[in-house]
């Protein structure tokens, strides 16, 4: 049995990122971390046409998966099919952004979310009103970086100190999350630089799946 | 140039229904009105992943007419593909859930929806908190009748009765949705029995169209 | 059977651009389209003693066009007697506040209201509260002009320029409302200017009576 | 200097009935309080035309009442013209309705309203809304009796008891308020009967307002 | 009977503050006022655990006044201990933050909190959604100093004018609440220094005991 | 290192209880799980009293464990001492009704709490308010049993159900929590019983422990 990680999008070096990130966590995990790539998805997902389009072929892949799966995490910032693959599926099914929302709301009171770009804001607004949390949102702002345009890790970097430095004093954010799966590599430095908390969404949806394949065991108790 | 209200379930009687509900409002529109069946879809649109899953064929179906469309209008109650139609067309786009509660919100100071399904609800939940409307929500009940089954008019009819007075009643809703584009033919009975104003999606819908290709028209003032 | 649109107060000129504001729609409605002036009200509605003052002549007024109205929009930004008018009329009856705010919620996911001045504020306030959709306002700023001040036409679009970059960039906002009547001449302009949408709230408030229009027919179904 | 507590209708038993519940209060009041009845008012407010209608007539009533006043108290549950009174006069204004939220909200967590009409209630949600407490608000419901029909008494507590009843046992309301000044001699026997606290509006109004007299002498501490 | 003004910290002189900021109320109030001081208490109140550790020592505090007092007041910003008073006393029971969030209420639409440290702000957040009424929050922002350093008052009164002016342009708050007990002394400069009404929770809280002294008669009024 | 599961009530069957609940975890979890009562509690935590008063020896308990501690869960359904506990320790903190409502709003949409008393209601609603997430509450309802009584299994069970099927059925609750510590072992069959998922919240935190306890590990990824 293993926990699946699925990233949505076909570039093998998110994956690569992601089970970078999470690799730290195999340690505590009674079951195997798996990071995949689905192939039929795009390089990046930044529009609503990405993220609906992929839900069809995630959805054929995790049921492939379905009876070695203790889980299945969505890697992609706009949860892609979670609903869909929680319908679908019997097991624990965690989404990152999700998962990273939830997490934060236990680290501070206020969360700020930092995009790549200005239109995935819409999508994560509509997202975080879903979720029933805006009152916890401070605000959500965009690096004005594509998912690939993240490679450039000294731009990166800059800019999202800047704005995590907006979103920390002047939308008064006391947790910050980083809003794309591809931006695993910076959160420590970016924690030490703000000097508040940092979630990277990857990270806190496979703690929380690992803590539901435990809570799963609790299901079985009587029977 | 046509607004062209889609269908998204494979089923012609329900956009034959659709037909006849907006039929009224063809002497009142400046373009026509087509009604047209998505063949890709499912019979009826009753879970998430059907909900996602016509995404992609709807999207390429509406590319089709663009440049024939006035509007598109997306009959289905979960609004499928709403976002992603908008990022890709340059039309007024308009989602039947959407165009009811936003139509139901001046009738009225708290809608109840009649849903097809319990199953429904969580995502029309979901749905009605991105809208960012939850406090003007009464509550959201169900048939637990699904979509082909509603062809049976006095079984159909007499939950329909049962449901919207507890809506009334109960949850103290002032105003009400048929939460289904399979419903059209009801709503002027039940009207009349709760005595309530009772919202038909794919009418509230096609107005609020033509009121938008109308608007268009002043968007072109200074071009 | 005519749409009438009610300035609440007497300044001519104000009826005169929400009359051009209106004036493309008229190819696409299927009834006439007449603005017409509250000779009792104020020449500008500045404060909410000018609300609560205009709403027995308003309702007189339209009491005397009721049986040749197909629907009335009151064109003040504060929507003076929009309950009080919908109570008393059979008839359709668009505020241009609401409606504006409910076509932006359908451009956007955030929207921002232009107002004239610092005391219109509040009362906005206390109207998108009662409306239920706080969540989607970016914020409400001010340009610190009175209605008639409005009228040097350089001045003011620097104002609308310079309030609406601080919606869009600092608010986040992602469409734009004009919250007042007589800024109807300055839409197309701060559009192209800002690269996001802003709606003029007469313009939005008669293509939805125009839907209304259509709408009604399908209420007379069955009669 | 008078605290002057303005009941809008013109029903001089309602304002007989205000008197006697404000009465035990005048021991603990640094300044008289006298009850008024607005002769322009109609005999009970129970449309929102009455209670728009009644602004002006009671702008100019509070005005020449001005130099006399220490503070202003409206007494009917629509709060008519409170914010324009705000805006005119110097003193604190105090609205029934607002003072009987904000007060209920420091003795339970949800509050109940009894209203005297379904009509009233899309009035009261709107006001709940702007005053943005709507997630304090269990229910509102109404005992559908005219204020005139109050009058009889043995009717009127059945009514209470029975509303009172629903909204502690089915809305789960921890505090009532009634809401109507008509109500003012039910309070304790209801509060008696039903074991939660209930506020009558132009008590809770009344003391708001003596403890804003008793502000405003620190308002002055360096003038 | 006396209305007894509790400051739970053990600073003397910021009980001292208190005394003086409600002594213009005294010739208003049909009973003494006392401040007093609890001796078990922390020199300031800055921490979560500062505040949950005061609720015992203040309960044994006010349980050997209870017959003594016509109601009590709790004079620390972060309440502590209010619910627990009121499930205790039989008299009337007023927190500082509560109260002055009330009266802010009716004197603004959108009140600004000027806190002393970043680290308070968390908590008043959990503070105002357990009151729900975040909507009505303009933003809270800190001084940066703590209850002992706002004694230096020309350092003190300059950063109150700097955090005012960030709340009244940027958040556009327009009512402010001075978020702590020990900046008594700063309210009618800073009111007339910002043009928006300020104010001093110690006395909106004193204010609303009064009120609720008054109130009180009538509870007992068929006793 | 171990995951300290703190009772803060007196009762050692309560913390048996709860030990027995977490125990399937155990093998799943990359650390011991101990159960520990707090001898300085109450026998069962009922008032806001006892809320408050448990939070200074909850601290000292806590703080002599802080060593051998990787993570805390505080195990009663108030959450006495979270924020405190986060602000002392340094070790990831979880608070059952906190964690249960995160975990319960990833199973559903609407969570419905059964309470053990009505007296519990006005303080989970201000927690659920601090928390934010009030869209999300169907609704709280209590068994009207005490800490104690809970151990007559068979009335518990009756009672549970009763109140699980109002919750259901009436306000539409899609997901039910345990809202108490001693109802532990009645989670399986009460879901099997009602067949909605039914959240332990002892289970819950403890999961969201073992998962902050692999986060951690990422956390000192470059340290």
């Amino acid at each position: 049995m293993t926990i699946y990680v699925i990233n949505p999008n076909s570039s093998q070096h998110v994956t690569d990122g992601i089970d970078r990130a999470v690799d730290p966590m195999r340690a505590a995990s009674p079951v195997p971390i798996a990071a995949r790539t689905l192939a039929e998805g795009p390089p990046g997902i930044e529009s609503q046409a990405h993220v609906d389009g992929v839900v069809a072929p995630l959805l054929t892949h995790c049921a492939a998966l379905e009876d070695d799966a203790s889980a299945f995490v969505i890697a992609c910032y706009s949860d892609p099919g979670l609903a869909a693959l929680r319908e679908q599926s019997a097991r624990p099914v965690v989404g990152i952004a999700e998962a990273s929302i939830l997490t934060a709301m236990t680290m501070g009171q206020r969360f700020g979310i930092i995009s790549i770009l200005s239109k995935s804001i819409p999508r994560h607004m509509r997202y975080v009103g879903a979720m029933g949390v805006m009152d916890r949102l401070a605000a959500d702002m965009p690096l004005e970086l594509g998912v690939l345009e993240l490679a450039d890790e000294t731009r990166t970097f800059e800019r999202l100190k800047d704005v995590g430095t907006r979103l920390r004093d002047t939308a008064m954010a006391d947790v910050l999350i980083l809003g794309c799966a591809g931006m695993t590599a910076f959160r420590t430095d970016l924690e030490n630089d703000l000097g508040v908390p940092v979630v990277e969404p990857c990270q806190a949806a496979v703690a929380m799946a690992i803590g539901r394949v435990a809570l799963q065991k609790t299901r079985l108790e009587k029977a």
